[in-house]
Order: structure tokens, then C-alpha cells, then sequence
């Protein structure tokens, strides 16, 4: 195995090395066609065996109930931004968005301009560094859905604790940065989407997991390719999909069926989280956490050091080492370390050592 | 060189081989970053080369004026044919639109959901076998543009001398089907637009050439995401770009530029085309034409034989021989070879030595 990286990137990020090998293997000639997947007709029955395969395998891994879609569409969570609300909210209805991030913040931009819209909790204040508590979660009259964004890759907090909604509000989740890093009860959703770029594939495919019943009332006045009932009386060929990410996704999928499944995962992001923030924690100060203890995210830790200086230093000295991606985004500062799925426990055990003696030489 | 299909996909479709053989060598180690080129960040400057590398590629193969932007944007065609009359059709306006097949007739039907749009000019009643004179074109009043499909995949007719329109009415053209295929004047345009999975590279990536003027009045009541100015503005990375198609799209680029370019293209798709007309022509009525000589596609041929039997006996024994996508669409029946750019000369003969031998066999 040749060298890799310790690949620490906020997203794109790391993808398996076992997915990488399949795909190198393939990629002139997937299973002897004489044509590389890229090549293949998305109606040819090679190309709908990965369609389907990826479709099965996130079904099983999640254990999505049968009145659920599972669509794979393009554009990213930004545009699932602007479908969600073109779909589901009617001129009478409210939109109401919770902000623990940017991107929450993006969401609900987005769906202002489509409908009524408002934040209904935030955590603006304290410059995103907590969930809010769902006890304090007051849906408007009227609610369309309830949106909230589970992991929040900039600030590095994560929903631990979904809210418990009436039964007549939906709510709808972008897990862009967390979708399967842990057992979720998908019927708790009305709809989860994610952007593929950290935790199930290459970016270019959008996984979206919507309960069928939020279909019956969109209306038909909006695009036809930004409408989920298009995709989903198609099977998400409508137009040509992104087959090649959606062959990587299906490598992902099998990857983690393999791994043991969701269980397994969780427990292994745990440890890695736990790791990193057991040496935040231990460090005296020196390395100081953005999230409040009970917010932490298990895919992205942030924190700060002492100066600015100290950041610089660290980052510099990091890259030497061969760590890829620690710089904090510029809202936050400080660092930050994305341990999606695919970064093994071994990357952040590195990272521990090299964060150790930094903090002793510094 | 292993055994390689005759492909004559209609898209996703062949690909050069160098690009394949070059994109296995990178896959899991891209340029000794010990990363995939799909773990990068799309901020990292690895990838920022290989997407000013795209941008500048396709420039200098057009010779794009400065005073156009070159997008990459995802959803392919059919999202274009929401985003063009919601940033280009104001309410007072008229979107023109010249109907060459099934793709202009969503394009605009698109159109029709969102404003004022009509037909202007149509070969429907002849199943769309020939591309209507330009000297018909009749504007209507307050015409927003005038759309366009260049090459018709499913008819196989292609724009051999695009409309001269007087200079305020913009032309659109979408050539998902026949764009980097020959040489073009693209100053002619106010937009040129094409999905990748033809000439350009795999399924998830759209590219977009703009005039810069057409960007100054998109009402900002549009979603962000589907504004061209929000693209144009950030570089096309305004959300994470669909990365690895996009290098996929580089290396393409890099393939025609080496071919020599466009002119070269343009030669040899002509006689990739011919050798394959000149069958059909010279088959005694055997093999009959859908398109009209003067309109006939060099990207897709269509042609019926003289029976269903006939027909699927030739699909059949044309799959035996390693000859793959050559059903037609349902829409025309028959047959339909696709020769993009990276089919090669010695497909479209041995091709021709397929439809000899089953002529006279039958």
C-alpha cells in the first residue's frame, strides 16, 4: 500500500482506500465490458445494476421503511436549499429553519425568498458553539417543516438528540456532514438530504430520503427537474444522472455493509472523536475546544491555540508532517479536523502525537 | 491495449482511451498528494490547477472572447432549461424557440412554466427529420432570445449554419449533443450550453459559455443557486463543484487539444460520418435515412431497415460482434450509431463491414 495522506479535509474528503483500489481497477473496463464506466448508457442493464445496488445498499444500511424514496439527484444541499421550500412550502404555510451554522443560515435565505420563513431557534449569538436545546423548540402556527442541519462542519457541533415534532410537522434534516456516521431512525424525518462530498461519495451526487406522502401536494407549477416527484417516478433517471459518482457511492455503501454497517461506525467515529477531544481537553489550555461539551461534533473538532502566531506555526508545521486540511475556517479560526468515515483511527492517533508535541515545544 | 467495445453509446458515451488510461494511472495517488483527486478540497490549490486548467483549455480551443464567462454548473441540460427563462425571460419579454425534437420541446416547455415562451420555428411534422431554413426565422416582438438544439441525438439532425439574428435578440444554443465537435464562431452566441456526457467528459457536469452582458439584469428573486451571476461571480465555485468530473472534463480537453484541435476534429467527425452515410446511401434502399441529407447529424446517424425483424435481427447480431448502443430511439425506431469524437475511425469501418455483410446476407 503506498503512501497516504493523513487527510483531514473538511470536503471533499477521504474516501476508503479499499473504494479508491475497486475503482483504479475498473475504471478502463468495469467487469469486462470493454468500456469504462463513464462510458456506459445510464438505460444499459451494467449501468443499472450499480443504480440499483446503490439504492438497495443505503436502504438496507439505514433500514428505510418502504414509504420512503430514495432519490439521487445534483446541485448539492444549495440546491436542495431552494427545492425544498419550491416543494413544500405552500403560500399559507411557514418555513421554519433552526440555525446552528451557515449553512442553516444559507437554507433559510434561500427559502425566504420562495416563501413565508423564519428562524424559529439559533445559536447566532455565541457565534454557533451549541445545539439548541428541542425542549426550547416552538414551531410557528402554520409550519410547513421544521429544517435543521445535523453537523455543522465550520463551528464542529452536531445534533445528538433529534426534536420530537407533533406528528403533523415535518422535519427535515441536511446531513450533508454526518449522513452515515451513525444509526439514525430515519422515520423520526420527513426528509434527510446530503450533499455526497464527505461521508458517502465523490461531490457531483445528492442523496435525498423523502417520506412519500410529502409528494402528493407539490406543485405543479415549478420546474420539472426541480420537482422530487419527477425524480421519484423515475427512479432518479429523469435526465442522465451522475453515474460515475453514483458507482463510487455504491463502492461507499458497499464499504460500509462491510465494515459491520452503522453500529460499527459509530462507535469507531466515536473513538476517533473521543481521541482528539480527550487531547483538546488534557492540553491545559493550550488547545482550546469552539464547541460546547454536550454540542461536539464526531466528524469535524475545532478548536483554537493561543495566538495567531502559534495557529500559523501549527498549521505550517502540520503539513510538513504530512497532515492535510487542519486550517479552521475563517469564521471559527484556530483548526479544525474533519474525521468523516473513510479517515482511519490511525490518522487522528497521528494527529494526537503531533498536537502533544507541538503543545510541549510551544 | 486491451480489447475496447465498439461503442456507439448516445450518451454517456465513449471516451478517449488515453483519457481512461491517464485517469486510472491518478486515481488513488493523484500527482503524489498521496490523496485521490476525489478527497482534495475544492479549495486546495491541486485542484484549483486542474480546474483553471479546464477553463483555460476550453478557452483557447474556441477561442472564447474575454468578454464571455465559462461556467461548470450541474444538472445538465434539463436544469439549463429552468435557468435560462428564469434569468433570461422577463416578464415583458417573449422566449423564441426554434423546435428540432424531443429536447427543444422541453427546453420549451420549461420556458412555458415560467413566462411568455413560443415555438417560432418547427420540423415536428415531419418527426423532425430536417432543420428549418434559417430564412424562415421570424422573431417574434420583444423576443428574450432565440433557443436552439444544435445536433438532435434522437433524429439525427444536426445545425450545419446557425441563424444570423439581428443583434439585440439574443441565441441560445444548446449543444449538449454536438459541442467541441467542429469549429464554431462563438461570438454568435449570448449562450452556448451542453451536459458533459458527450464530447466533453462523463455524466455531472454542465458547461456553460455566457456573453458577460447577458449577466446584468437576472432579477434577484431567482434562487441563488440557479443565478448564472452567482456562478460567474465565485468561479463556478460557489458550492463544491462536481471535482472528479471535472478532471475528467480537463483531461478530455487535453485530448483534443493534442488531436490538434477543433479543425482536426471537425475533419475527422466528417469522415467518420461520411463512410457510414455512404453505406447507408449506397445500400440499394436496404438502409433508409431518417434525416434529410442536408440536415443530416455528423454526431448521431439514424437509419430503419426495412422491417422490426429485420431491425432486431440486426441489433442482435450487431451485439454479438461487440457493437454496443446502435438501438434506436423509440421515437424514430430503427437504428442509430452515435460517433462522437472518441469513436474512432476503425468503429465507424468495421461498422460499415457489419451493415455490408448483413445487407447481403439478408
Amino acid at each position: 500500500m503506498m503512501k497516504r495522506a493523513y487527510n483531514f479535509n473538511a470536503g471533499p474528503s477521504a474516501l476508503p482506500y479499499e473504494v479508491l483500489e475497486k475503482a483504479q481497477q475498473e475504471l478502463v473496463n468495469f467487469k469486462d465490458t470493454g468500456m469504462s464506466l463513464m462510458e456506459l448508457s445510464h438505460r444499459s442493464k451494467e449501468y443499472d445494476q450499480v443504480h440499483e445496488k446503490a439504492l438497495l445498499y443505503l436502504r438496507e444500511i439505514y433500514q428505510i421503511p418502504e414509504d420512503y424514496e430514495v432519490l439521487f439527484l445534483q446541485g448539492g444541499a444549495s440546491l436542495q436549499f431552494a427545492m425544498i421550500p419550491l416543494n413544500f412550502l405552500a403560500s399559507d404555510k411557514v418555513g421554519n429553519y433552526i440555525l446552528t451554522g451557515a449553512w442553516s443560515e444559507k437554507a433559510l435565505k434561500e427559502a425566504q425568498k420562495i416563501g413565508n420563513s423564519v428562524s424559529i431557534l439559533s445559536s447566532k449569538d455565541t457565534n454557533y458553539n451549541f445545539i439548541p436545546k428541542s425542549s426550547e423548540l416552538r414551531p410557528t402556527e402554520n409550519a410547513a417543516y421544521v429544517h435543521l442541519t445535523s453537523n455543522n462542519t465550520i463551528y464542529g457541533t452536531q445534533w445528538h438528540d433529534f426534536p420530537e415534532l407533533q406528528s403533523d410537522i415535518p422535519l427535515i434534516a441536511d446531513m450533508s456532514s454526518d449522513i452515515l456516521s451513525k444509526e439514525i431512525d430515519i422515520s423520526k424525518f420527513a426528509m434527510i438530504y446530503a450533499g455526497a462530498q464527505k461521508n458517502l461519495g465523490p461531490a457531483g451526487v445528492t442523496v435525498a430520503i423523502i417520506k412519500k406522502d410529502m409528494l402528493a401536494n407539490i406543485p405543479a407549477t415549478i420546474p420539472t427537474i426541480l420537482n422530487y416527484q419527477t425524480h421519484a417516478k423515475s427512479n432518479s433517471l429523469y435526465n442522465t444522472p451522475p453515474t460515475y459518482s453514483i458507482y463510487i457511492l455504491s463502492l461507499v455503501l458497499e464499504w460500509v455493509k462491510n465494515q459491520g454497517g452503522l453500529k460499527v461506525i459509530e462507535k469507531r467515529n466515536a473513538e476517533k472523536a473521543g481521541v482528539l477531544y480527550n487531547c483538546i481537553d488534557q492540553s491545559n489550555g493550550f488547545y482550546t475546544p469552539h464547541a460546547q461539551s454536550d454540542s461536539r461534533s464526531h466528524m469535524n473538532i475545532t478548536f483554537t491555540l493561543p495566538s495567531e502566531e502559534l495557529t500559523k506555526k501549527f498549521i505550517a508545521e502540520s503539513k510538513e508532517q504530512g497532515f492535510v486540511g487542519l486550517a479552521g475556517h475563517r469564521s471559527v479560526g484556530g483548526c479544525r479536523a474533519s474525521i468523516y468515515n473513510a479517515v482511519p483511527y490511525e490518522s487522528c492517533e497521528a494527529l494526537v502525537n503531533f498536537m502533544e508535541k507541538f503543545r510541549i515545544n510551544n
